[in-house]
């Protein structure tokens, strides 16, 4: 008698990546590095595991909630990290003499949050995070641009919008209108414009955050103004002449669109937008957020922002940066919905089949061969049967497989079979990489 | 008054990756998970953290004081995985009708163990683990062997030694010297042998284990036998012919080397050593320790073996199978040690000056030209004296620095200043990708 076993199953909130899904997010991983290391971002990584006393910062009750959190062996209170910022934020301060500023990084790691678990949200999810840190310039502001620009498109994306906005803007507009003082409150308002529509921003303006009327619609027609860059910005540096702040915002992104031009962005995928906050304080100058064209209602694929300190709670150097964070799970939520994630549980487009047993040396030889010329190839463990070793290769989406018995060892050939298209034929091994290419260029 | 900062700290046994730590690891982790996709092996994840129960397995009182185990919100028993076999026993079987076997995975991912910290050992790394399930065919076991060999040739390594044996060779051996009934102890002390000398085995043997002197004697013997693999096997098969299990043995060894030789291993880089059994119970039939020649003290850099079941924990149904482990950090430190981890900060190699504020586009505009060529590089982000910005260059570990005022931009030209060897050019843009190319292709 064997005991029962255990029960296989993952946590609630938790789940596995079967191959599929682990192949798109790492493909999806690799271009994103690929991007961040072309502008000079380093990578860096830090604990799963910290003091809670440095995962919690300020973040008082609410953070607290979700945080998984205990006292290890040593009677230590830990928690898991729940988000990339904070890590950074006690990194730089604790390495700030060996980084050298400015400091360029970029993080993709897991993050874990004890929330009540939903469709689509889980309580172990992975972040992908870029920051420039130790300058105020605007220079860094573009860069960051150009690295959402450059990553969308990496990514495999050609049809998307960047919304840029910058907080000093909307602080001039909402001084100018004597909300200086309810500022949190009106942009957390004013964030929520594409979800709740006017009215409700009017409401949530007037009744939560003590807003007039008259303030509440003023806020959503300035925010409502669009048009051009240049012409909006151009109304928007009269608006807002008296402002120094106000003035200061207007003449970074004219700097931002312009540069951004000469760069080779393509301007249908810039556009101002003067109603985007991105609600949390923490932001103080450039706000980024980055739509789907095709798919918008799967919200900002990447988003961020310049904020003034990013260390503060560590460190009595202050630390202002610029920085953008990747959407990894709405990015491939949507690349499978457009029908971009190919259905194939394989790496490799090409199949050997193991024919002969007593050929295996031969099998694995040119399997060696394809992938010297940087084609990925598969041999079948098994002497069984072609045609059930062809269902595998055609359950697990291999593109072509490579069948040889006695005769073709003979000749020195090898039958190339197209499983998508079907078709079939004989080539020398000496043709063999250029008819696999030839195929694997179709469809 | 603000209030005193946080000590930013990092809890004992846990550490951050610094850029240069960070980019070699991410340098290794990338090349491995290319040669496994180029085998047909996919990639999976598993959640860090899982139900003690599970993660615990039979493993009884050792793993019990290593695990970080705590209550969660929902008042179930967690813990964090402290290897990436178990959770893959758990998900082979919670999967088993969607994966279809036979099943090839990879998986690199973080564990912890709350062991006591020493030099180089930490309670946080990575591990990075492939393996074949769902097949007894040898084929496998040879797949493995080639894996490991294009493995450490993918992360720059050429002088090395894989150590092939089969537990079955072990098996048999036993058995003809009546130590069949002690084999656990027998391997566990023969383990030892590169580390405690032929005494020390041979002590533990007797003193612990319970073999007579001369049976001790005579495993010691056996194991040291060495040579031509060759002559080794055709050695072993004289002396394992009543030996059913010591004859199949054999027999995998020796199609092992022969498919080996003829897919192309350089023999000088494979090795019999009867001695190697590498202690855990787990393993039934081939198994493999790869030594750098240049630096046998780091131990094994990539081992596993055969198995015979993977998940009899969580299902009746056998999964056999075969895989290894590359030891990522033995490897990291072996390349450090060997002078191979460049001394940069920086994965950009050209570093572009900002000369002249007003003309940043420019500037933003010649690096994404550079990296559409496939030149990483990194624009800084403020208008410094040029002197200040090239001590950040070399600080960082750039290679090539760009430099373009007034005269350079009426002229059409850019100074490249090679800032390892000295000496600066003036090129047109057209050859700018050309010139740098040629400066980066030496040293």
């Amino acid at each position: 008698m064997t005991a029962p076993p255990i029960k296989p199953q993952t946590l609630k909130g938790f789940r596995d990546y079967l191959p599929p899904a682990a192949m798109a997010r790492e493909e999806l991983l690799e271009a994103a590095r690929r991007v961040f290391r072309s502008y000079g971002f380093s990578p860096i990584d830090t604990p799963a595991l910290e003091y809670s006393e440095i995962i919690l910062g300020k973040g008082g009750d609410e953070s607290d909630k979700q945080l998984f959190r205990f006292t290890d062996q040593g009677d230590r209170d830990v928690a898991l990290r729940f988000d990339l910022t904070v890590p950074f934020a006690r990194f730089a301060a604790q390495h700030f003499n060996d980084l050298g500023m400015p400091f360029k990084r970029y993080h993709t790691g897991t993050v874990w949050r004890a929330e009540k678990p939903q469709k689509g949200r889980f309580r172990e999810f992975m972040q992908c995070d870029f920051d420039t840190i130790g300058t105020d310039s605007n220079a860094a502001d573009i860069e960051t641009l150009l690295v959402i620009h450059d990553l969308l498109m990496a990514v495999g994306f050609e049809r998307f919008t960047i919304r840029v906005n910058n907080r000093m803007i909307l602080n001039g507009l909402l001084a100018q209108l004597g909300l200086a003082d309810r500022a949190v409150g009106v942009l957390r308002a004013l964030d929520k414009l594409h979800k709740i529509g006017p009215a409700g921003v009017i409401s949530e303006m007037t009744d939560r955050v003590g807003a007039t009327a008259t303030q509440a619609s003023q806020v959503l027609e300035l925010a409502g103004i669009s048009g051009p860059p240049k012409d909006l910005l151009l109304r928007l540096g009269t608006l807002l002449q008296k402002s120094d702040q106000g003035t200061a915002g207007v003449e970074k992104l004219a700097e931002l669109f312009d540069v951004a031009h000469v760069a080779g962005i393509p301007a249908e995928r810039l556009q101002l937008d003067v109603s985007i906050a991105r609600g949390l304080d923490y932001y103080t100058g450039t706000i980024y957020e980055t739509v789907l064209d095709d798919r918008p209602e799967f919200g900002s694929v990447c988003s961020g922002g310049r904020y003034d300190d990013l260390a503060g709670l560590f460190t009595n150097q202050r630390l202002p940066g610029v920085g953008a964070s990747l959407g990894l799970d709405r990015l491939l939520a949507a690349l499978e919905d457009l029908g971009r994630v190919p259905a194939t549980s394989t790496p490799a487009p090409v199949f050997i089949v193991l024919f002969s047993a007593a050929r295996l040396g031969e099998y694995a030889r040119i399997g060696r061969m394809l992938r010297t010329a940087g084609i990925f190839a598969e041999l079948f463990p098994e002497a069984r049967p072609v045609g059930k070793q062809l269902k595998y290769a055609d359950r697990k989406g291999f593109r072509v497989a490579l069948i040889a018995g006695d005769d073709e060892f003979a000749a020195g050939q090898w039958q190339v079979k197209d499983l998508r298209q079907g078709g079939q034929e004989r080539v020398v091994e000496g043709e063999l990489v250029a008819t696999i290419q030839r195929i694997l260029a179709t469809s």
